[in-house]
């Protein structure tokens, strides 16, 4: 299986596009996925060709919106398929994330270790199996833990036997792989007051969506094999932190709905992390939260988290490149530094792209759903940031868009996974030879 | 007067902190205003002390917002002043914006004038002195045809005598300083049938909004006085023309309300001209538009037009920036260009800080908003985007804001006029000795 992986890498490392390859990739996946749940023998009930499609880009794409229930339209083979089509997209998008990760650093990474010594934890001589090996045992491992932890707690509820099994391989792979499809109807709104599954949901969820090299660098760093994290790990921390705090209290200060409820603050917290993890279950309905409170959830989600694991969003790092800016600028400093490091030229540009483009695709898709569909501009505007950032949050109109709002959602997921690694990519062949200034520390974006 | 005026751009040449100068030098204008507006004396009816402040900063920033009707709450002497503040806030940013735009860019402009023969065609060797007077006469000089247009096509409606004057010379000094404050209580609606009417408005708005510099540089090149037009006028003129057609496009073909109109291309052409000169008058009503065309209203006013003029909005030269950035990353270049010119690394990034700081006023006031206020986001972010780009279209609901709501779009039409430019000015008196190198083309932002 694992030679398999690393011929596949080789070819990707020598074609001459790998972007296109990727696309590609990706393209046939969604495409096998919709040909399988095409499949009537896997059907509880008709479902339509653009749900069948719909589903199976949200669950390759590991977004969760979804336009039909799960559990009613697919018995177990169906939901087996979308749990494997979810692990795929999930395993096949921290592999490329680590390895781009690994890839754009590289040339720093060795000069870190030439001249100040090894702030980079990751080896620079890692071969390629040996870190596909190290991101599958890590998520393999990460989800037989979750689906323990969700057995217990689904017993507790009275889910149990093969169906209690069954479910609590489902959701953990879905909250690791940050996929957020569930088999409950209501996502996890019933269990809103239970500890266990809140706390299982969100540590599988940040461990995925932090991605294995951050959660790899800081456990390095605790088992003291490091002096120090790397610069990209800090600021990727120390800004999920941050967000999620805010974010947090926001919500258990200013939202009715999480006021009134006995579990305010795993509440808050929840809506927080499920926001920016993208992994998007969630325990209260979002069709019924105040509207600064969606627009906190839009920002969250447009946020997202770290550029090395399962989560979409323009990324903290981008985020970091973009504060930098604004503040060197307006402190009037020649170069453009974070925490005393000097962010590179190139980098700057990167982020400055990725924000650009990220936020003309949000509006661009708003205004184009807005002539499409008959919903209020703030749910529009969620189900975009949600699809794009592949949340799968929802106000609840995913199930009512016309064929061409599907269609637009549909390709919004792809564009939210495949687009922003591609055009990653795409920017990173690109720099070749350009100057990625020996002095300047380097930032993923 | 003028030396006065031009004693004052000495002192202000020479001050430390001309920035702080400038938002002081706004802020009391506005404090002026207020008191004045405040004597019991102008008033017809009762005025609350926060709308006197409303309508004082909004004529002042050139906005044009209002909470109360103009014409119902001050007598000829109100109404008087507040014709004064527009001029004044006209006057102040258009002479500020062109000061700004000549010495960002006179470095360049000697070199120019050195290598390759003078292109910019401001003469460098300008006196402050004549460069004001040449502004205000051009003021005053486009003010007068406007009244005399004005007052053709009043008397035409049935507007005469001393009342016809007065409604002719207060809305050509708000068209002309795209103020879009008006003596009618629902703007222009009762005259998108009179032609003249819709072209005294346009030219006058479009001529305050695109600028000294970008017309005079127009009118040499017409006269032949000069080989070409400047890089910068050049972007700013191609924008606002590709721009205003994309927009009067979908206006005509796919908004309800101008569809059913008998003049469709006029009320198409005005309310994209209106959105991007930021002037803000309005033909048809804007609280009844459909979702889209709201969206692309929003679009339009963000955007605004040109940086020397007296429009708002984030301005068509940092929209280029950010153009130049995505466009040149994506193709791989190792500079950021545009039309095969070279773009400044330091322009670049106060473009980008434009950008970012641009936005995110934007959706940090919308989601305070969604606070204070009881209507949907996408009337909310209308008003917002209206406040800050100091249009001062408005879905109708500037009446009925919260107190906090009002304080909030006074601190933002504020923003809009003193803070775009102090930013400016601050990130430019940071540039000092920094590397505008000598091959790149400039574009000011
Ligand atoms: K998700
Ligand atoms: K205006």
């Amino acid at each position: 299986m694992f030679s398999a992986i690393q011929s596949r890498y080789k070819r990707f490392q020598i074609s001459k596009s790998p972007q296109l390859n990727l696309v590609w990739g990706f393209f046939l996946y969604t495409l096998m996925g919709f040909l399988l749940l095409s499949i009537p023998l896997f059907h509880r009930t008709d479902v339509a060709f653009l749900d069948n499609l719909f589903i199976s880009t949200s669950a390759i794409s590991t977004t969760g919106l979804v336009t039909i229930s799960i559990f009613d339209s697919y018995n177990f083979f169906g939901q087996f398929i979308i749990m494997i089509l979810i692990q795929l997209g999930g395993i096949g998008y921290m592999t490329l994330t680590t390895y781009y990760l690994l890839f754009t650093t590289k040339r720093i990474t060795r000069w870190h270790q030439k001249i100040i010594g090894a702030e980079f934890t990751m080896p620079a001589t890692i071969q390629i199996k040996d870190f596909i090996k190290s991101v599958v045992y890590f998520t393999l491992v990460m989800e037989f833990l979750g689906t323990i932890s969700f057995y217990i707690a689904f017993h507790q509820e009275g889910i149990t036997g093969l169906k209690g099994m069954w479910f609590s391989l489902f959701h953990s792979v879905s909250s690791f792989c940050t996929a957020g499809s569930s088999l409950f109807n209501d996502s996890f709104e019933s269990f809103s007051e239970n500890t266990l599954i809140n706390w299982t949901i969100s540590i599988l969820a940040i461990a995925g969506s932090l991605g294995f090299i951050v959660i790899t660098d800081v456990w390095y760093r605790i088992r003291g094999k490091s002096k120090a994290i790397t610069f990209t790990s800090k600021i990727i921390i120390y800004g999920f932190i941050i967000l999620l705090g805010i974010g947090s209290l926001l919500f258990y200060f200013t939202e009715p709905l999480v006021k009134a409820s006995e579990h305010r603050l795993m509440e808050a917290f929840f809506q927080s992390m499920t926001s920016m993890t993208t992994v998007g279950f969630n325990t209260v309905p979002i069709g019924s939260l105040s509207l600064p409170l969606l627009l906190l959830t839009i920002f969250l989600m447009y946020i997202g988290a770290s550029p090395s694991g399962t989560a979409g969003g323009m990324k903290i790092t981008t985020l970091t490149a973009m504060v930098a800016i604004l503040k060197s600028r307006l402190l009037g400093q020649k170069k453009i530094t974070f925490l005393k490091r000097t962010i590179p030229l190139e980098r700057l540009f990167v982020a400055t792209s990725t924000f650009i483009l990220y936020t003309s695709m949000i509006f661009l898709f708003s205004f184009l759903l807005s002539f499409t569909e008959e919903s209020s501009f703030d749910k529009i505007l969620f189900e975009v940031a949600s699809a794009l950032g592949t949340v799968g949050l929802s106000t609840g109109i995913t199930a009512d868009l016309s064929e061409v709002g599907k269609s637009l959602i549909i390709l919004l997921m792809f564009l939210g996974r495949v687009g922003v690694l591609t055009f990653g990519f795409a920017l990173l062949m690109r720099m070749k030879k350009q100057d990625l200034k020996l002095k300047s520390e380097d930032l993923a974006v």
